[in-house]
């Protein structure tokens, strides 16, 4: 059989830096170094730089320059937006909705705002495709809420969330409403104002730009506490030297994201189809976890094999050139079953013998083929060492 | 008159990435790019990296590889410290001492303790030349004290403090102590054991790395709650996928550091003194801001030049091809005279007059020769059309 070298099929993880992006990013590390902040000419262009990735980034999102503030990550994003508002918010109320299959960005944020700001959080339950129900959302309201997050769309089994009935209904409501976009920004075409967003997190290493830089969206008007205080950089809202060649990073990765969308999301969701009808056709009892092909990202599969462990998976796949990921990134090593498919209501057996297979740019329908031709081998494989698989 | 092209003298506002840091750091974006946290055989050599990186920075400091932990800026850092500190230790007391002259990363974190967790701060003094005197501290200590915070070395007049003294003070009455080594981590042999330091902040392009990338010495024990909060990268300690690129630029960049400085460090105080002793002999009334040489950063310099506006100066400098500042950078654009210099008794006049000149690894003798070729002139011709100077 033959060996196709490094498919990489975690894309959900992190993206490579696109080559352009990176010409983009370049001069700005040994030549073009100056702080943004200084007065002579020379930093100007470092200004620049950062202004028009502002702009890049605002462009791609409908949104305006001043609304985008860069970060060091989307997870700061996360931390700002939650963390800002309770302290801007605390005494109109004490009340956060989010949803339990947030990425844990939020999650052990809304557990530190619960353990030390007093504030009480509504974890929503989702329904069997991690879909949270909009009349949860409603009862879980009160005259205390100050604020709803619910994510774009989920990082490991990419179902997409209601968010433009969800936007609607905070701003009806008076609420302020935080969407963690960062799986979603690169692969959806996202307008803030369409979707009454308040404030968005996303991060460049999700769309081909740099590990290390994210930035908030924060809808014109609204009142966020600063997370990270000191100098006066981001019109003083987030201090810190600007990191300017990621941020330069990031603007070119969203505009040339923004342009390759209307062909690349098509591309990306026939090789999605193609690679979960193959799996579910070639491999018994395969499940597929998450939302039917519509409200799911185009670039997600995320299926359970019961009787067979998810890392024992992977590390065959990877012995075959397969890098693919149980869930995750960031709590692999993590010994608890994914909190996301434990919330769509599967057993700690199907949930460890869960496999995310998330696509890319560099995705080819040879990569699928690959993968079908190889995985269902594994699969059997180890089902007839597994003790507690029945045939 | 002959013009020398970009005499950049703003090393302490921050430098150009190495070439061979930007080389260590290059394979990164495109090609190494896997997600540290990810367990499939790619991704480990993007953990490898991030602990090389983290073997590197703790060798230079004398610290352990588990006491660093990278953050997105030296910022970050300083807020991690003294949030993180404050969120851990705000039942055994509420006070907090710190010094009038620190960075805007302290002063307003500790501002933002104020008046968001009832902590009290003391703003320690300084003497004419910058620096706290030691009977202050021990002053202020009282059984409420749970951190002292006190920066290695100034970035605005380049005063070094008495930091073993501090560090020896605050370890005999079982107080926390940081300091913010932004400034003075690539010009100094800081040793963290010897100097008892219990945290300590840094900056990879205050020292020839990349922008968007710093860390936090943590000495094994200290207690510390989290401040960004999510995934479980560094340990569990600060969440976001990890900028493997820029912690690998600052790894290598610190190692580099350490080599050069045993030749660096004499070299940048001849360059010092050679621009100091020039300036005070060519220009009338010229005020040397900050220490005396033993006491003072290898490449700081900070003048007052009463008279004159900063900024006109910068201007004119700027237009010879002179890259300077009046201060820190990260609040220039304010119209507020510098903390420091008011700190060390400058009147208003004096401080609005200042210009810091920094140096590093690329200022020649040539530069300096420029520089005294060029300035006094400058002064001379901007004093005469001033309205409030008299010869």
């Amino acid at each position: 059989m033959r060996t196709v070298k490094n498919v990489y099929l975690d894309y959900a993880a992190t993206t490579p830096v696109d080559p352009e992006v990176f010409e983009a990013m370049s001069p700005y590390f040994t030549e073009t170094f100056g702080n943004p902040s200084s007065i002579y000419s020379f930093s100007s262009r470092s200004r620049a730089a950062i202004e028009k990735a502002r702009g890049q980034a605002a462009a791609a999102l409908n949104a305006l320059p001043e609304e985008i503030f860069f970060t060091g990550s989307g997870t700061e994003a996360d931390n700002w937006a939650l963390k800002g508002a309770v302290k801007k918010l605390r005494s109109r109320g004490g009340h956060i909705i989010t949803a339990k299959i947030e990425h844990h960005a939020i999650l052990h944020t809304c557990e530190y705002l619960e353990k030390n700001e007093g504030v009480k959080v509504t974890y929503l339950p989702v329904d069997g495709e991690g879909r949270i129900r909009m009349e949860d959302l409603e009862a879980a309201m009160t005259d205390e809420t100050i604020l709803v997050s619910v994510m774009f769309a989920n990082n490991e089994i990419g179902t997409i969330q209601p968010v433009k009935a969800i936007g609607e209904l905070c701003r009806e409501r008076g609420v302020l409403f935080h969407t963690d976009a960062v799986q979603a920004a690169a692969l959806l075409d996202i307008d803030v104002r369409e979707l009454s967003i308040d404030m968005m997190s996303i991060s460049a290493h999700k769309m081909y730009g740099p590990k290390g830089v994210g930035a908030l969206y924060l809808r014109k008007g609204v009142k966020l506490e600063n997370f990270v205080h000191g100098g006066g950089q981001e019109r003083g809202r987030r201090a810190g030297t600007e990191n300017i060649a990621g941020i330069a990073g990031m603007g070119f990765a969203m505009e040339q994201m923004k342009a390759r969308l209307p062909r690349e999301k098509p591309r990306l969701c026939a090789l999605r189809d193609r690679l979960i009808d193959g799996i579910l056709k070639a491999v018994p009892r395969a499940k597929l976890n998450g939302a039917a092909k519509d409200e799911r990202l185009p670039n997600n599969t995320n299926f359970s094999f019961i009787g067979i462990e998810g890392e024992t998976l992977l590390l065959d796949l990877d012995a075959k050139g397969i890098y693919a990921s149980s869930g995750s990134a960031c709590t692999s090593g993590s010994l608890d079953p994914s909190h996301v498919l434990m919330a769509i209501g599967l057993t700690h057996e199907q949930a460890h013998g869960s496999l995310r297979m998330s696509m890319g740019r560099h995705t080819t329908d040879e990569h699928v083929d690959y993968v079908l031709e190889t995985l269902p081998d594994i699969v059997a494989k180890r089902r007839e060492m597994s003790p507690i698989w029945e045939a």
